[in-house]
């Protein structure tokens, strides 16, 4: 099996992150948090490393601030919702997720406004546009870093800057990037960063996080236990307490931690240089096969390691079934969750085949995937 | 280390609940219900199988009414709050958990209005204050199936009677109950209920569920990509995407079927009487231990496989330190996120020294704590 559906789920993990999920579970799978005995307290430092280890990769200076969630849907809802009131208006672009147009749209009912800007047909936002949109009543700028359609980059810094000048709060979306491209909140000045633990970060399924601002008030929407002032029926103010009720998923941070040792080890250049020369490559070598249209800039250096392709006109979801079954390679079809994307980039009726690479691709995976490809032309 | 903290995390897991998750993890760590390739259609599978295990175990008609969410706090939430509405009036108890009474507290400020009933010193509720707090817009009984800090096991199937004739909803929060005691929304009545899966399902940290009645209508509270109808920037209303947005623990959720699989070939009434058994065994022998006090029903039949004690009117906190530092005993301290069923038995101030009894564990390791017990107690 050639795996290249690394924008939905990075596969494989490093070995060290299933050690550590495993020898979470086996060795000290007790109660974080709760309980003060030897096993609880290790599982407690199991999450806290982790937390560290995400605060050093995003320039995080209080660990406190990160707030692990289940997964970047979680944390995006929580963003959104927890800082948007009726009255606000937030600004996001076309290329977005579900997981942010969906939230953002349901909030219409509540009185939220939004304008959706819209993107060119590489995904590529202007900024200007984003600097027009905002209102008096803009609180939010909400937006993704790389599409996970077309793995266009965005230009996250120059946003933060318009976003710190205008006074309005700045969420970036980095499920696509985290883990592969340099994020700096400080520096980028990024307000809520969104992050799945199962990408980029090379962490298992399950796990996610939220990075707030410090003295930023996000309300919180769910209550429980936190272990921490038990004696109260309201919930605690204390980060990251009060967003972390109920029993976290604690192997699964400790993996997550595992894949993020991996990361700095590596490095992210290194990560990152992999999957631009594979990427490129890839694009190179599809740029030859007659009847195959490429989405988006078709440049490693302003895309991730994502690439939407279709061939003619013939169904994504067609391609992507004999890939899989003839072939044996994995991809993505459809519109990945992202229907504005596809119609900013013409493929809404057809969707894409979305071919997903990941550090632990390589060049004869991309060699697989272009025989196969100029395989399925020839026969159409 | 002896491990009695199973009321907070069941520890250790079957073997095979750590062979189905790094299995799950590394054959076909994908992401499921996006992609159509073998191994997110595996992983898919996974997660579609652990669905009908749970309705196996408890009886669900339609697997697609199990709603996997990260914990029992997440679940309770969801129904809690995806049911109540202004007006609305809730009936509770106060030997509830925190992830009970902080999301009732919680919806005050928003109009809903909440009875807590009182429990006797045992934590027993009496059904006829539940019928007679029942109003016109009582809309929902919330009731936990047994106990976290006494174990003193609720009369669900009465209480679903009650609700049934006033046409009241009724959530279970089977915490401390499922994969133990019998369970059967059908007979028992239940709309709702909800359950982690780390505990008596044998289950990974990181999941959990809740079970929602056929055609009830409760309100999601998180959107985002479900990988079904993605085309639209609304939530899904079909079961159980509407409720799981964004990627699912598809490991923990293996793991846990494999967790429900060992439950049902052992067998909920093996499983139970071996707990039963340690259980009156322990308190028997605590009976005899003079400045012992011992909380609850104290009586294996009317609880679960939770004790707590206290010794004399020492701090609850400190006598769990000694068992874990001298005596190598993992246990809790505290208010177990229960404030309101420390102020029923009378221990808020105390806190409680909880032994949470777990299948994996021996008669030797009740003899273990009955040893410790009695030397802490010979040295005060």
């Amino acid at each position: 099996m050639v795996y290249l559906d690394n924008a939905a789920t990075s596969y494989p993990k490093p070995e060290k992150v299933y050690d550590a999920v495993l020898d979470h579970m086996k060795n000290f799978g007790a109660n974080p948090g709760r309980s003060g005995h030897q096993l609880a307290l290790q599982a407690g430092r199991g999450i806290f490393k982790t937390r560290e280890l995400i605060a050093k990769l995003f320039n995080i200076e209080n660990p406190m601030q990160v707030v692990f969630t289940c997964n970047a849907t979680d944390s995006l809802n929580l963003a959104i919702k927890g800082v948007l009131k009726e009255g606000d208006h937030v600004i996001t672009s076309s290329m977005e997720h579900n997981s942010v147009l969906r939230p953002i749209k349901s909030l219409e009912s509540k009185g939220i406004e939004n304008t959706i800007i819209q993107c060119d047909c590489e995904g590529f936002i202007n900024t200007k546009d984003i600097k027009n949109a905002i209102k008096s009543n803009t609180k939010m700028i909400a937006l993704t870093h790389g599409s996970n359609v077309t793995g266009t980059i965005m230009p996250i810094k120059e946003v933060g800057k318009i976003a710190k000048e205008a006074n309005v709060l700045f969420l970036v979306d980095g499920a696509q990037t985290g883990g592969i491209y340099d994020i700096d909140v400080n520096e980028m000045n990024i307000d809520l960063l969104a992050l799945p633990g199962h990408k980029g970060l090379m962490g298992p399924q399950g796990t996610g996080f939220l990075y707030i601002r410090e003295n930023l008030n996000v309300m919180h929407f769910k209550e429980g236990g936190t272990g921490s002032k038990s004696e109260e029926l309201t919930q605690p103010q204390m980060m990251p307490d009060r967003y972390e009720s109920g029993t976290a998923n604690a192997p699964g941070i400790s993996g997550l931690g595992a894949g993020i040792e991996f990361i700095l080890k590596e490095g992210l250049e290194k990560i990152r240089n992999h999957e631009k020369e594979l990427t490129q490559y890839f694009i190179d070598e599809l740029k030859k096969i007659e009847p195959v249209k490429i989405y988006g800039p078709k440049d490693a250096e302003k895309q991730g390691a994502v690439v939407s392709i279709n061939i003619g006109s013939e169904d994504s979801s067609e391609i992507a079934y004999i890939l899989d079954s003839a072939f044996n390679i994995a991809v993505r079809s459809g519109l990945h969750c992202a229907p504005l994307a596809h119609k900013t980039i013409g493929s809404f009726e057809q969707g894409t085949v979305r071919f997903g690479i990941g550090y632990f691709n390589t060049k004869e995976d991309i060699d697989k995937a272009i025989v196969a490809i100029k395989e399925i032309c020839s026969e159409i």
